[in-house]
């Protein structure tokens, strides 16, 4: 297939078209801040503590399809792969702050950190308190003595639907950013990555791969993994990609997790049940009770073949959290019961 | 990217391994009947009428992921875009006969509709009922006055959605025929590629096309489309696939529909919501009322770029039907108020 040969319009447009297609697809829930790469829930509860998520765009339907009912309140898109401005995270602030401050949420690269504590000293300025949770679930970015140094990547997924479980029930700032910080601390993922997206723009791959090869640990923009190697069995690179996810908690017997298996761009749902087959096996011959699987694009490269898994360990309040129904774009669940 | 580049263990245990992972994926809430491609809800109600969908793998999520609460109530699986067996067909009806009968709903291609009417035939030995209704939504595979020469495309999506809804409420097989038909006629859907998806088994392309062209109106498995051309612009393309779906039925100012807009294989998230944004704009200018939007991938050929529009007229019934929860691994969605 040639490089970037996409259905797009005006390549300046991107963001733009992209976030009016969503709130098109919410069919009037949310709505954009003006032509800010912003969209926010149209109705917000007073005492609610505010829920912003965000980052670069390209990886859709991360984050902005994850405003919804006990979720976001609301996101903020950067331009491609680049974190989002001080001053749209600012108007983005105003818009989903009712009153009880405002939780930032976010994958941890640079950009996002310098930009989102940016934004957070311009909201203090006008007098609204934010707390912020990063995302460091990438367990090959970084030894887990120095995990705020980690990457985020499919991880957000669960940590965003717990914040926004206990935002829903807790108008209470410190509360909210708690119970989120430990759903964070919970979630453990690796990615791999048997070929590379391009760049909507140019066309061109994020990153170099071999025709033949994998990289395993791969980062959500071609940052570097932990290993090469030729295309190996679904089973065997499952089976390293877990044993390295379960060793680093760890997780272990006896543990209730969520599972995750996100597709990074192009991989096919025929691999990701043949994944999910192994992953069971995996977890049930260690012990591990899989409380809910969700399997999907939720976190994206774009066309990057590859794929994620992340587990969470709950205990009784995370998995209070998790069970609420959500609504969003990218996440529809009924209570789980 | 090499060809047929996938994480996969044996490829004569693709199709089992994926209904595996299914099994698991949904949490308990079905399972696969012996070593049979077969996926049937554990629980189903006595005096309703069966569901039966089914097709050639490889178009995961489509047709097992459908199966599920006010949805289908069993899936028949073939092998790798191959029609299921008779004799499986007969293995799932009889298990989700519940004393009304079944009715078989599959896209209209020759082998599955050679197999599902051997399948009735015994079913017909064995004292159970069946109606079927073939899906033939794809406007580009035939004139409108050959219709049932059409191909299936995603339009599965609704008439599924709706046959459930009715199975679930109303326990007569002649009714929900009915019903089901008025869901499949007032759909009609098209198809575009920009590459082939490969066979999981050889890796092989699934069909040629140049490196600098797309296809429009090319089948879930490559049939020939209407024309091809150099890449076009999103919006250019989505004007071209409307004008021949709307004109067609014809969907006239006035109507309200269900739009679908569904991902091939591997089309980024972010040209999908691009391509929602210009079909919401066009509808819209032309007074088409949109119900639902529904966007991913939901009938999907292998990692083909490409997309599909769908749109489904809504009459009082239609809605009433459409509107009603479902819970399943490919869609889940709370009441539509």
């Amino acid at each position: 297939m040639k490089k970037g040969k996409k259905f797009l319009n005006s390549s300046k447009q991107i963001v733009s078209e992209t976030l009016d297609g969503l709130v098109f697809a919410y069919g009037g829930k949310v709505h954009r801040l003006g032509s800010a790469n912003v969209i926010v829930l149209n109705q917000m509860r007073p005492g609610k503590v505010g829920l912003l998520v965000g980052g670069g765009s390209g990886h859709e339907p991360l984050f902005p399809g994850f405003v919804g009912k006990n979720l976001a309140s609301g996101a903020v898109a950067g331009n491609i792969f680049a974190a989002p401005t001080p001053d749209q995270i600012l108007l983005a602030t105003k818009a989903v702050n009712c009153g009880q401050g405002v939780l930032y949420l976010y994958g941890n690269y640079a950009g996002d950190n310098l930009n989102f504590d940016l934004g957070a000293e311009m909201a203090a300025d006008e007098g609204i308190e934010t707390k912020t949770v990063r995302i460091w679930d990438d367990v090959a970015s970084a030894p887990l003595d120095c995990i705020t140094d980690r990457r985020g990547i499919a991880g957000d997924v669960f940590v965003i639907k717990v914040a926004g479980g206990v935002a829903a029930e807790v108008g209470d700032l410190d509360e909210v950013y708690r119970v989120t910080c430990k759903a964070r601390d919970n979630t453990r993922s690796m990615g791999v990555a048997a070929a590379a997206g391009t760049f909507p723009e140019t066309g061109l791959p994020t990153f170099d791969l071999p025709d033949d090869e994998i990289e395993i640990g791969l980062g959500l923009h071609g940052e570097q993994g932990v290993s090469r190697s030729k295309l190996l069995p679904a089973d065997v690179v499952t089976d390293q990609m877990l044993e390295r996810i379960l060793s680093d908690l760890p997780y272990v017997e006896g543990d209730e997790v969520c599972l995750l298996i996100n597709n990074l761009g192009s991989t096919t749902m025929t691999e990701l049940l043949i994944i999910n087959r192994r992953v069971h096996e995996v977890l049930n011959q260690s012990g591990i009770t899989i409380h809910d699987t969700l399997i999907g694009a939720f976190c994206t490269s774009q066309e990057m073949a590859g794929f994620s898994i992340s587990l969470m360990k709950l205990d009784d309040e995370l998995k209070k959290y998790y069970d609420m129904p959500v609504e969003s774009f990218a996440l529809v669940k009924g209570a789980i019961s």
